[in-house]
């Protein structure tokens, strides 16, 4: 088995994950996840999205969070944010954005129900932001949604990830991140998926981006470094759950990838013990337990070796 | 990617599940369930344990159990029944077995303190019972339990697991179920223990038996096939939690894996929507929500469709 010998992760709780939150999260409460994030070691921690808060009153304090965060930005971390448009570019650039991402589905269902356009047309909207966030030295990742199936038109061509993909990274985009955002992927129809992607866009540049909806995303991530990708998004706490269907899960949880690779024997900087205490903390505060099964079973342990202490 | 064409799937909801369930579940309930299984396409469903009462109250009707579900057993399908010791099997023969299983743990430590004896102890301890099945014509399957890791002793060595399973077959085994028993398994540890097992056993004579505990079942099942490892056990709605530690995962929920062979192209016979059917009945008699994913993303659809049924 020939594997990737380090991984590096990029955070999406603060983002991915709060943002389908119901409950409206104080904006100490965000600042604080990204410090505490940080320090468990993650190395790059999306920190909001500058989106409208008419759509997304959730991230509405997008710019007073980022600029308490890079106010105290810790050496080495990357901090991006979401900018779905010129305009949220630049009140991210204002707030000191260094790092900024931008997305397009692989389906035209997808697309034009949620940004009302086709792809082409929302690829091309994004050209100005690429250009200006290369004038200001600002690095742009790109996000693919739905790589191997839409909730309206079912299956995805690998195809048309791969041209979606090509594309984003001809804009500018320093990587690509590819969204099985609905969670249907096993690790068949994402290898096929990464096969065709790797055929116009070089492995270095691609990322891994799966939803546990199934419960597949460790086994989808495991398939995806046989293939040789070593960069995967994740949410703490599998924060989030699944937009397209109250009550199941959503992000791959942070620490359940995090358990996985340390297993593998693959450096990540991720120190678990400390991740799960992020979990529990950010569930805590809202009001529930961690979703992820490797919290859960830390939490258990951890709380049976409190009650037998002769035991271990 | 070489993988099986087709799988067969132990059902362990009835045993190693309920087993673990504080809540004493009624006897109609189980016949109940084993019904509903076999309803699903389940084609082998371990009962119930012939294991003494005092010691699992839980399993203390599996005569009735085991004689209702042979009177009227499906065509097709094993109904094999756990025999930890010759008075065991005798009761099981007595109540209609055609097929038992036994087991030795790859720890010398899990073995102590479980059974009270070394490993090569409790494996002389079934010869008796082997030579008896053989001679009543009942087919015997073997487990091993702690096949990577251990709650006493840490990490288990893979040439300890191989030459249990080594021994399980020579003294009549017709297959032998390689248990993580605690869930610390990961796609690495998994491979390299399959590695040692199958130097002295063919692969067509090994299952896989992964708990979930730490949610890496369904993608040690994929490194395991990619092995060619072509049997599973898993118990519906992942019956029966952690004895190791409460509060955590425990089988893989028989719906996760059917969900991924499904994509993967390989055959069951299970049906997936009835199978979610049984792990939502089976739930719900226990007071709780399925524990997987797939049966909750599953139930999660059906309610918004249920809800929304234009936008289907």
């Amino acid at each position: 088995m020939s594997l990737p010998a380090s991984v590096r992760i990029v955070e999406m709780g603060p983002r991915d994950g709060l943002q389908n939150e119901k409950r409206l999260v104080p904006t100490d409460t965000k600042v604080e996840l990204v410090r505490r994030l940080e320090g468990a070691g993650l190395k790059a921690i999306e920190t909001t999205s500058f989106v409208s808060p008419k759509w997304v009153p959730q991230m509405g304090d997008n710019s007073e969070v980022l600029s308490r965060v890079l106010a105290q930005a810790a050496a080495g971390v990357a901090y991006p944010v979401l900018t779905p448009n010129l305009k949220g570019f630049e009140a991210a650039l204002a707030a000191g954005a260094t790092e900024v991402a931008v997305f397009g589905a692989a389906s035209e269902s997808f697309s034009q129900k949620n940004i009302n356009c086709s792809i082409a047309e929302s690829l091309e909207r994004f050209r100005p932001l690429t250009e200006a966030a290369q004038a200001a030295g600002v690095k742009v990742r790109g996000y693919v949604s739905c790589v191997v199936g839409c909730p309206y038109e079912g299956a995805v061509a690998p195809q048309k990830v791969a041209e979606v993909a090509a594309t984003l990274l001809e804009m500018g985009c320093y990587e690509v991140s590819l969204g099985d955002t609905i969670g249907v992927g096993n690790p068949a129809s994402i290898s096929r998926m990464l096969e065709a992607v790797m055929k116009r866009v070089p492995v270095a540049r691609v990322a891994g981006h799966y939803h546990d909806t199934y419960g597949m995303a460790v086994a989808n991530v495991f398939a995806s470094l046989q293939m040789g990708v070593a960069v995967f998004d994740a949410a703490v706490g599998g924060l989030g759950g699944c937009p397209y269907a109250a009550g199941a899960s959503g992000n791959l949880a942070t620490e359940d990838l995090v358990w996985m690779l340390d297993g593998l024997g693959m450096a990540t900087g991720v120190e678990l013990d400390a991740l799960v205490d992020v979990a529990a903390w950010i569930s805590a505060e809202l009001g529930r337990d961690p979703a992820s099964r490797v919290a859960r079973a830390v939490l258990a342990k951890r709380a049976q070796r409190a009650t037998t202490p002769a035991q271990q």
